[in-house]
């Protein structure tokens, strides 16, 4: 134990004075951190959120992540969740558990991942709770305001639609990959980035759905699990076209690492997931924002053929991604 | 190991499917879970949110709570930060982490006391989050809605204002006193179950609200320590009233158990919390609604008399509660 300021130095109210000041406001923000509640503006009349937990030696471990880390995915992965409804994210509570041990500088890192991944959206931190616990949890609810348009649903998928992609595919599984394999944690660090602090283009989920988006998530799972989340709640088959082509840019990223692992990097990009990226639908005449590439097209499901991904017509090999309890397909859980 | 029905037995998505049909719905949906996030309506034009966590061997025991009594704890001292703002709860989103071997059965309790608590308000669980972990957390986000009304903060106390409380004071902690001291675990169970499953009247933060409270908060920490933030907040005193008059109905229900346990229940009355009442502020010639007891009144703060509580014009003896990090006065932090 070095001589570092521990959480336990501290009341609860010292410490949250401390992180307060690091977090970023919103415009959105009428009664702000320290009332019982927050009151938040939401000129549409509808608020969207989501909520989504990371948890210590499941999600993160401590020798790979920095607090700064912890707190950016935390943030990420939930800005992601509004972007994927076409929205627009204006704000976040926080519910942070912390062994009483934990260095204060952990923590107020983790305040300054929040706020450094929420700021270029315009979200603000507007509460959170503090307990101790024996593992470090951050939970993080987001909210997100979709300006008076309709919300993207998974359900909408239409045959004939487009189905494309913004952001990267497989980056961060091939980092956690490369994290991993003790011997290759310092190749790639962009890759390894990717995985410790993911930036997908929370900006597209409202330009996705200004173009027409029919259905769209975002992609925590990996593109065939979650690409089936949307035929199944479609009732469409997504048909993706041919990786070496469509996602050729991804393959092309993940070669190399993939030539060291010893890994085919088409599974990194159609099995890994938490990259973040938005998948969406669009009607064939609709106008993409420059961001999004075509990646396959939505056909009607049959008695033969029921809601599911397929690539090039046929059935992908292999599994589709990872599961929290079951812990399918990732090595940490 | 019985042979009950796992959690890891069940894959992510199984599990929600067993949870959401038992969480009650909100008008206010207008998009529910499923999708990468809920739609919630929000008339008002603004909303009103707070976030609330409890940690399995911090907040409760798996011993002496059972998954109804946590799941009912969670929404209650959620609901109770909306009712403190004067505000409406609306709906709740709730991250869940879980042992791989925890009893699905313990799960789908925990659902049915979220759903029971929310129930009579008309609050709904619109969201969630699952994760495997060492140690149960339950995080709980909810939002309300002040129906066009302004929120009532801890700042807005102004001399000459009554101090009042509805709900019932020092229950919880005397029932926790009771569960920690083995001997008297089975003595007065309907102190033992104020501690498990608070039920403090959160319908009466909108009707303080209506009857012009000027400050207002839900007492989770203690009187003395609430107490003390409202008169902070607000830069004034308040000088409660000699408790043996005006908190005797709560000093004669803890009569008994203080003989038992040999505490002096104006201990419990003044410094337990988690009964989650309503502490609040209103101008001297409101109307209150009949469940709030006048308890106080607020006076000036000097340079004598910083802005504190006191009891008949003196400081009162002794701590003022607990601290989540220092685990001042609690037992089990």
């Amino acid at each position: 134990m070095s001589d570092s300021e521990r959480v336990c130095d501290l009341a609860e109210e010292q410490l949250l004075a401390r992180i307060f000041p690091l977090l970023p406001a919103t415009a959105a923000t009428l009664v702000g951190p320290g009332d019982d509640a927050a009151v938040i503006s939401a000129p549409d009349g509808r608020f969207v959120v989501s909520t989504d937990v990371l948890v210590q030696d499941r999600h993160f471990i401590r020798d790979w992540s920095t607090g700064y880390d912890v707190g950016w995915r935390a943030a990420v992965q939930n800005l992601a969740d509004i972007a994927a409804m076409g929205a627009r994210p204006t704000s976040l509570v926080v519910s942070l558990v912390l062994p009483r041990t934990e260095e204060v500088q952990w923590v107020l890192d983790l305040a300054r991942g929040l706020a450094e991944a929420c700021a270029p959206y315009g979200a603000g931190v507007v509460g959170g709770d503090l307990s101790s616990g024996d593992a470090i949890v951050v939970a993080v609810t987001v909210h997100g305001d979709l300006d008076g348009g309709d919300p993207v649903l998974r359900s909408g998928a239409r045959p004939g639609d487009v189905v494309a992609h913004a952001g990267v595919l497989g980056r961060s599984a091939a980092g956690l990959d490369l994290l991993t394999d003790a011997e290759e944690t310092a190749a790639h660090p962009e890759l390894v980035a990717a995985y410790l602090r993911p930036d997908p283009p929370i900006g597209s989920g409202t330009r996705a759905r200004l173009a027409g988006a029919t259905a769209m998530l975002d992609v925590s799972d990996g593109l065939l699990r979650d690409g089936g989340r949307i035929a199944r709640a479609s009732g469409v088959v997504l048909d993706l076209d041919a990786p070496l082509r469509a996602l050729q840019t991804d393959l092309a990223a993940l070669a190399e690492a993939g030539r060291v692992l010893d890994v085919d990097p088409s599974r990194w990009v159609l099995t890994g997931g938490e990259d973040h990226g938005l998948l969406a639908t669009f009607p064939p005449d609709a106008e993409l924002p420059s961001e999004f590439r075509v990646i396959g097209r939505v056909v009607a499901a049959t008695a033969d053929r029921s809601p599911s991904v397929t690539v090039q017509g046929a059935a992908p090999e292999g599994d589709e991604g990872w599961d929290h309890f079951a812990g399918h397909g990732h090595p940490r859980d």
